[in-house]
């Protein structure tokens, strides 16, 4: 049987009742860090789970997904992600490729950023499609958020920008060698996602007519981090501030406000710069 | 302390550890049981609290508020939400209130049936603006959330369809009454509310004029059933077939899907009807 459990977004204590008891029965326990990150490792968790053999999944592993499966017909095999399980697109193909070999699939959910982000008091039903917002590179400058984050607008609604995360990433050097290197870990930080954002509506003002609804240095915005952890921080302010707020370690979120209820007025006004 | 806790969406063994200690240690624990519903009651959960003196509170004293934070800047209060803490507004209303009394409170995340869907095998990222489909009547039948499927279905983003859900409703009859009396608990099966959806489809069709990324009869969807539970069941059919198929126990949820990736598209056929 492969179980694959979600760890939700703090610590290690956010695992549920269920997904602890099928870790510690477990033959073998896969931790994925490349997509999202806890506030605390795998020490943490290993503690936490009274076992001391969790191999870190990176994503050749997991993407090449024979040695993740292997057995998993007869043996028990847990493989951990934060958040919820289908968070990303590699795990639902993961169990797709166990149903494929004939290997049972059991999926433990858990909170993940996508309904968390409730704790704003934004509504969840008042949020349209969610957004990535990738690191820009000297040649690598994609805005295709910007156009969704627009839709949303137009109709209201709330949108949550998921902020990029580069763990284990290879140095472009090391890709010819055979001995890969990796760069440090990098974690987008909402000022940086606000930053990026408002070059974006530099470049497109001009071509931009209706004033309505559209996305300007003063529209809301709520930046989050660390949800679910006890060091968790929330603040609201404009895209033209965001770009100066402290908001601490990983991971950032940041949602761009739609129209606002009163009710949601006044709870993000609780906690405004 | 008001301690705002998830209890996810399965059974009994699907709350965090985190929610659980909270629980352990708690004054007083309500529950409440009107927006949703585990596949176990409360006898299930208090067996696993190991405690006996669970509160169901019904909408009547979560909106009233002042019972539940009576005492709770000296007391630990618990209360216990099916799925996450802000799934239905009421809960950030509590949040407020709390806050607004100075009574400090921490809210433990879950899951959801926002997030959970994505066992589906469809992408988080592709889900549009979710819509509630009430129960109608003979002289209420309210069409807001065709429009915002429309307009998912026009972006290429499928659509999340909560179901009604009418537990301790007070009787027509009872309302001017001093003692209430309350209808038996009703959930929408996915068969309500693709049969509601024909009939919207069949008023509007003569002044829909676009045939592209419109909803019809062909249309596909998946069904969820107990999402989370051991017997969760999920189905891939038509929305005319979809008024067929037996999903079970309550709770039910419906998608519509928008345009299909590929792998969404070998995920869903694994459960087509």
């Amino acid at each position: 049987m492969l179980y694959i459990i979600g760890l939700g977004l703090g610590d290690e204590k956010d695992i549920t009742c269920k997904g602890l008891e099928a870790v510690k029965k477990a033959d073998r326990v896969y931790l994925e860090e490349y997509t999202s990150i806890l506030t605390v490792g795998k020490r943490a968790l290993e503690a936490f789970y009274e076992r001391d053999d969790l191999i870190v999944a990176d994503r050749e592993l997991v993407e090449q997904g024979d040695e993740i499966l292997r057995d998993a017909d007869s043996a028990d095999v847990a493989f951990l992600v934060v958040g919820d399980p289908f968070g990303a697109t590699t795990h639902s193909d993961l169990a797709l490729r166990a149903k494929n070999a004939n290997i049972r699939c059991r999926i433990i959910h858990n909170a993940s950023i996508m309904n968390a982000i409730g704790c704003t008091g934004l509504q969840l039903y008042s949020f349209g499609e969610t957004v990535s917002i990738p690191f820009w590179t000297e040649t690598w400058q994609p805005d295709s958020f910007y156009d969704k984050i627009i839709g949303n607008l137009s109709r209201g609604l709330h949108t949550l920008c998921l902020l990029d995360i580069k763990v284990k990433e290879p140095t472009l050097e090391s890709l010819t060698r055979k001995k890969r290197e990796y760069e440090p870990p990098r974690f987008m930080t909402v000022n940086q996602a606000a930053s990026q954002l408002l070059q974006i509506i530099e470049q497109k003002q001009s071509t931009e007519l209706s004033t309505e609804k559209r996305l300007s240095a003063e529209s809301v915005c709520i930046a989050v981090s660390r949800v679910g952890s006890s060091d968790q921080k929330m603040v609201s302010t404009t895209l033209k501030q965001m770009t100066d707020v402290e908001m601490g370690p990983p991971l950032h979120s940041l949602v761009i406000a739609g129209t606002l209820h009163p009710l949601e007025q006044e709870y993000i006004s609780e906690f405004a710069l």
